[in-house]
């Protein structure tokens, strides 16, 4: 049994919401009915950049508001897209008059409603999308179905396109950017338990003593193999060496890797992943110039983690660099 | 089954300090043989803060060294002090001039590794001591045991005299200043599963359905009482309302509140809990003045969380305030 610390299910995304205010209050500010999450002292002047979906992954989203980085996001249940109308009411919010980028993770419920909100606010309010793809488990010929799942790389994009539109970039370069990462990006994630629904207490799987489960998402859907676990040095190995081809990584090249935590995992195991994503990286001729560890896209209670990696260029070194002060990232 | 996530055994603590420097190596250096951490650019013309105990804890302590906290953090193997040559060491390493205040959780180990580092060091080095025992389910009548336990208070007692020590205050005061802190903490803790033994993945010990057990520790020892599982809301309760009699706070006084997950604990959960502190403060009659929520001071993969109630004065609002810039805390 894993009990989730809660009172009912109806309110726990709103209740742990008014918490975050609690830690964070001078940085963010919830608003409710429809609920979504902004800065404190609004921007004025800039491009604004909105980003959400299904909450259990928190930080992600409404832990990176806040000054260089997204300027509202939108939560929806757990694992459950937010509605277009929550999505109309913060895109309204935002719009300081240079328009507003949406950062959505590629899933059905979250393209279609991020899609709608945008639609509905055509003739007043410019709105571009940057869709991140970045799940490499999900990769398949060209099937028509809705493609590679988003997960962790929409940290790198967040970051970067935020720091893009505090420093005053147009519309279509913020957006640009954010889908040149997202092309610059690849991640892979594996479990040793998956997590636990918290109505339940029950398991999305159940996975044998010695197994684990790679290409999970971070939905509790299961991966594209069971295989049997391994040390970090190894697993870390066949993790990266994937992302390194998928992305056309290549000797000299400079990298980011965000070394992430999906929620059970604890800092002493992502320090490891770190240090093995080095040196397997080391081996390949890449350098590692930035890292980013620990717990940023959870899926509630799950023991794994996930590696992405983005490849570099000088400006996105400075655009990372940037200084940024939100709830999660602070720099 | 819970598999952790390493390579061997021997090698945990200091490959997950080479992921440290990875993401942080602009704050934080790694000293080796013996092992501890030190800011990367050490400070002068200050007191030096130092503080340390096992490992498994993490981001405590080594994720609190960085201007306006740590000078250095001298980890342990897990749950086992880190030994007197170790912190002798980073005694060294971080003395200034002015003195040292090592900041010590009262645990047999850490009490006696780190004052026979001070008296190794006592005719050429003035280290002072801050003892922080803030756990209230250890506490009983003076039965010339070890005492109450120490946990997050000690993220207190360590941004506090941090920010004195970086203001200038001398070794006496900084010392004075976090045993004050100490006075005026308590933290009570509930978990609904207990941690994993990294080597045989078995937990440290096992809860019925249902069950929750109340007042753990942080290092796999069971509680003084196992309870049913209750909602959220009293559960707070009953966290908080003893932390208010121990510490003697009273209506219209202001408190900080450090929510901590134990390591299992989703960010919803913990927004629900500072949530619902907020509550029953505010039913008290006390001021929230202050809140920290998040995984501070873990217990590997323990899924639970700690209350810890300081009671605030003006210059401890300002010592709070104060910058901090630090892997795990940045403001």
């Amino acid at each position: 049994m894993s009990r989730f610390f809660m009172n009912e299910r109806e309110t726990l995304v709103p209740q742990a919401l008014e918490g975050l205010v609690e830690a964070h209050g001078g940085l963010v500010e919830v608003h409710t009915d429809p609920l979504f999450v902004t800065r404190r002292t609004p921007a004025t002047g800039k491009v604004a950049l909105l980003s959400g979906g299904g909450s259990g992954h928190e930080p992600l989203h409404t832990g990176f508001v806040g000054t260089g980085m997204l300027d509202a996001a939108v939560p929806g249940d757990v694992f459950a897209s937010p509605t277009a109308l929550q999505v109309r009411a913060a895109l309204r919010a935002v719009d300081a008059g240079e328009g507003t980028v949406m950062v959505v993770k590629n899933y059905t419920g979250d393209v279609l409603n991020f899609s709608i909100a945008a639609e509905l606010l055509a003739e007043t309010h410019r709105v571009e999308q940057v869709l991140v793809d970045d799940d490499l488990a999900t990769q398949k010929e060209d099937d028509g179905g809705p493609g590679r799942r988003g997960t962790a790389a929409v940290v790198a994009v967040e970051k970067v396109c935020g720091a893009a539109a505090e420093a005053g970039a147009p519309l279509s370069e913020v957006r640009a950017l954010g889908q040149d990462v997202v092309a610059r990006s690849a991640t892979l994630s594996v479990a040793f338990e998956a997590c636990t629904n918290p109505m339940t207490g029950k398991r999305s799987f159940e996975l044998e003593p010695g197994r684990m489960e790679f290409g999970v998402g971070i939905h509790g859907e299961r991966g594209i193999e069971t295989r049997a676990a391994t040390e970090a040095a190894a697993l870390v190995e066949s993790l990266v060496d994937p992302l390194v081809a998928s992305v056309g990584i290549r000797r000299g090249d400079r990298v980011l890797a965000i070394v992430n935590g999906l929620g059970a995992t604890h800092g002493l195991e992502l320090g490891v992943a770190a240090r093995e994503t080095r040196r397997v990286l080391d081996g390949r001729g890449v350098t590692l110039a930035r890292s980013l560890v620990g717990p940023y896209v959870t899926s509630l209670d799950m023991k794994g983690l996930s590696i992405t990696l983005t490849a570099l260029t000088d400006d996105l070194v400075k655009l990372w660099d940037a200084p940024v002060r939100t709830p999660a990232l602070a720099w």
